[in-house]
C-alpha cells in the first residue's frame, strides 16, 4: 500500500514515476556512446524523493552507470540533491524549480571524492518534464576539463 | 539471471545478502529509540557493491531512515564508501577489511551537506559478520557534539 504523499513534495510530484529511454554520452576525454536508461523517482511518505538510476549498453545490456540518492525541498523554494555514484563520488547540489523544470548545480554544494574517485569537480543537471516525456542534460567539469556537456537523454514515463 | 561476481569483490563478498534485524539509536541531543532495519548489499557484475538501507519504527513501520550508496575496493587494500542520506547529506569514507570486519571513516573523505542538511561533521562505521549475523556500530560527530556512539544493530541474513 503506497503511503500518502508528504505535502512538501507537491511541487516535485511531477517527477514521481519510472522513466525509460535512451541517451547520448559525450565528453572531450572519452569516446562517445549511446545508452539505455531507467530513472525512478519514488517516495515513502517522508519529505524527500528517492532517486534510482541505471543505464546500460544497448548492445548487450551491460551496466554503464548507477546513481542512488535523494531529492528534497530545502529552504526558500530551493531543491536539494544528495547523490552517490559507484565511481567513488558523491554530489550535493542545489537548484530551483521552474514549473516542471529543475536545474541543479554542485556550485554551492560540492562533489565528494574518494581516494580513487574520478577527478570530477562540478556537475550541473537540468531536468524537464513535458507530459509523458522527461528530458535531461548533465554538464560535468573535471580537474582537466571545464564545465562541458556530458549527457543528453530523452525518457518516457513507464505506465504504472 | 545474476551476473558473475567481479573478481575485485571477492574479499567483500561476505556482505552480499539481505540482512534484517533491530538496532538502538542514541545520541546526546535526541531521545533514544529502537528501530527495525534491513540492509542489502548486492552487485551488478561491476567492481562495486550496491548498498541499500531502510529502517522503521517497530510500532507502526513508519520510515526512520534510508541510505543508498556504493562500496568498492580502492587502492592498496582500502575500501571506499560513497553514500547518500535523505537528510541532505553525503558521505565519502575509507577503511580497511579485517577478515569479515570493516571499519569506515569519513576522516579522509568527508561529509557533504546541503544548505538545510543536518550539521554532521564526521561518521565512523564498523561492520562485522559472524556466520549469519551482521553487527554494526555507527559513531557520529556534529558541529555541537564530538564523535559519539549513535547506532548499534544486530541483523540476521535473510535466506535467499
Amino acid at each position: 500500500m503506497d503511503p500518502e504523499l508528504h505535502p512538501d513534495l507537491t511541487s516535485l510530484s511531477f517527477l514521481l514515476a519510472t522513466w525509460r529511454g535512451e541517451g547520448d554520452c559525450t565528453y572531450p576525454t572519452i569516446e562517445s556512446s549511446h545508452y539505455g536508461e531507467e530513472l525512478t523517482f519514488s517516495h515513502v511518505g517522508e519529505p524527500y524523493l528517492v532517486y534510482t538510476q541505471r543505464s546500460w549498453m544497448p548492445e548487450d545490456n551491460a551496466p554503464v552507470h548507477l546513481e542512488r540518492g535523494f531529492l528534497r525541498p530545502g529552504a526558500e523554494g530551493e531543491v536539494e540533491l544528495a547523490l552517490a555514484h559507484p565511481l567513488g563520488l558523491t554530489e550535493i547540489a542545489h537548484g530551483t524549480l521552474h514549473g516542471t523544470g529543475l536545474e541543479l548545480s554542485t556550485a554551492q554544494g560540492g562533489v565528494g571524492r574518494a581516494h580513487t574517485g574520478l577527478a570530477v569537480t562540478g556537475i550541473v543537471r537540468r531536468y524537464r518534464v513535458d507530459g509523458d516525456v522527461l528530458r535531461y542534460e548533465v554538464d560535468m567539469a573535471t580537474e582537466d576539463t571545464p564545465m562541458t556537456r556530458h549527457l543528453v537523454a530523452e525518457l518516457r514515463k513507464v505506465p504504472a
